[in-house]
């Protein structure tokens, strides 16, 4: 087994390997931020994402279950709470929920999944089984995605702002708020990963599962972008 | 398939099963509470029982992770802060390693798990991984020896306050935040275990889980008990 790489050249691998495949380079994402994206499109999107949103805890609450130590737990915890928030109507499911209700999406079926592409479906449920089957640092490493959404969420709602004005601003909280929060997130988790991978098999197997999601959230998007929409039949 | 059972059959089913294994009538657990363990006997309960209190905030973020309700995962992300505590020092896991220290135990050795007899770690294990691989609602009724444990908790302090008097009063907060916590957390558990276990199916391997529980905790106590002492050698 090759020698483990240095934490720049090992933090170089990330980068360069699951920034190309982020998805802010998809068509559907690039038409979206130049505001060519129809209502329908963009309500398609919302509830197909939401699914996402929703798996989110959930693969949180496995890298949890994976942690032995206390002190992580009591930082990564945090994520579950600032996704299912503290009450009913807080956190970032209900700030989704909001962008939806924005949208003119009607929240019992936003709730139901009923609009849940299959392929959306089985590309969130691959993420958390990606999850659930990987060690902790490697469960980690794939929501290294982070690295790369501070910009795409700043990008998103400037754009949203300028090209799709009939959609309210205060629905847009959800973006404003992973912005930063993003960066947080990305910090402990490049940090976790660099300290914990320590070995070259389980760095590559880091960079594997980053890429592994990058082509998750790239899958979503082909998905929405190919199924008919209401006002296109 | 037989019909479901009302709530007042499948509770009683559950005590009835529960009630009868559960570990405060195992031969150990009878002498701890008459007083009649040597100090190396309490130390070594004290030092195998740890290693069953760092794997419950890992079952408790399985149960997470299986729970599509962000209002339930909201409540039962409670437990977890418990026994992780909000900072180094508090929480049900550090009360315990003050317990273990108040009985003379190194808390570099405790955390080491060295200690930790082999069939101790299988019972224990084989609880996470009962929690794993069950339905949520089976996954929550194998907690349900917490309503069972009140009582435990308060015999045991009394007990242990009167016959073991060499051990610091301080030591023995975890018994005191228990016999509290036990209540709310049971009285919750049954709650969604009634509302939830809707098939006879389901009530069958919830009253299932319950026993295997209960026999995972007896097992612990049986290795404990039958494990060569030091002072013995």
């Amino acid at each position: 087994m090759s020698e483990a790489w240095d934490a720049e050249t090992f933090l170089a691998r990330l980068r360069d390997e699951g920034g190309p495949r982020y998805h802010d380079r998809h068509p559907f994402h690039v038409r979206m931020h130049e505001g060519r994206l129809t209502p329908g499109e963009l309500r398609a999107w919302v509830e197909n994402r939401y699914y996402y949103q929703t798996r989110i805890p959930l693969k949180d609450a496995l890298i949890l279950s994976k942690a032995e130590d206390p002190a992580f737990r009591r930082r990564w915890i945090r994520r579950i709470h600032e996704q299912d928030g503290t009450e009913d109507g807080t956190g970032g499911i209900a700030d989704w929920e909001r962008l939806a209700q924005g949208l003119g999406v009607d929240l019992r079926a936003l709730r139901s999944f009923s609009r849940v592409l299959p392929a959306v479906r089985f590309a969130c449920d691959a993420y958390v089984a990606l999850v659930r089957e990987s060690p902790l640092v490697v469960a980690v490493a794939a929501s290294l995605t982070e690295l790369f959404s501070p910009a795409l969420m700043a990008a998103r709602l400037a754009a949203w702002e300028r090209h799709y004005p009939w959609v309210d601003r205060a629905a847009l909280a959800y973006f404003r708020t992973r912005i930063e929060r993003a960066k947080v997130d990305s910090d402990e988790a490049i940090s976790f990963v660099l300290a914990h991978a320590t070995t070259r098999e389980l760095q590559e197997r880091c960079v594997d599962a980053l890429v592994r999601k990058a082509e998750i959230l790239w899958a979503i998007l082909d998905a929405i972008e190919r199924a008919p929409r209401e006002e296109e039949r």
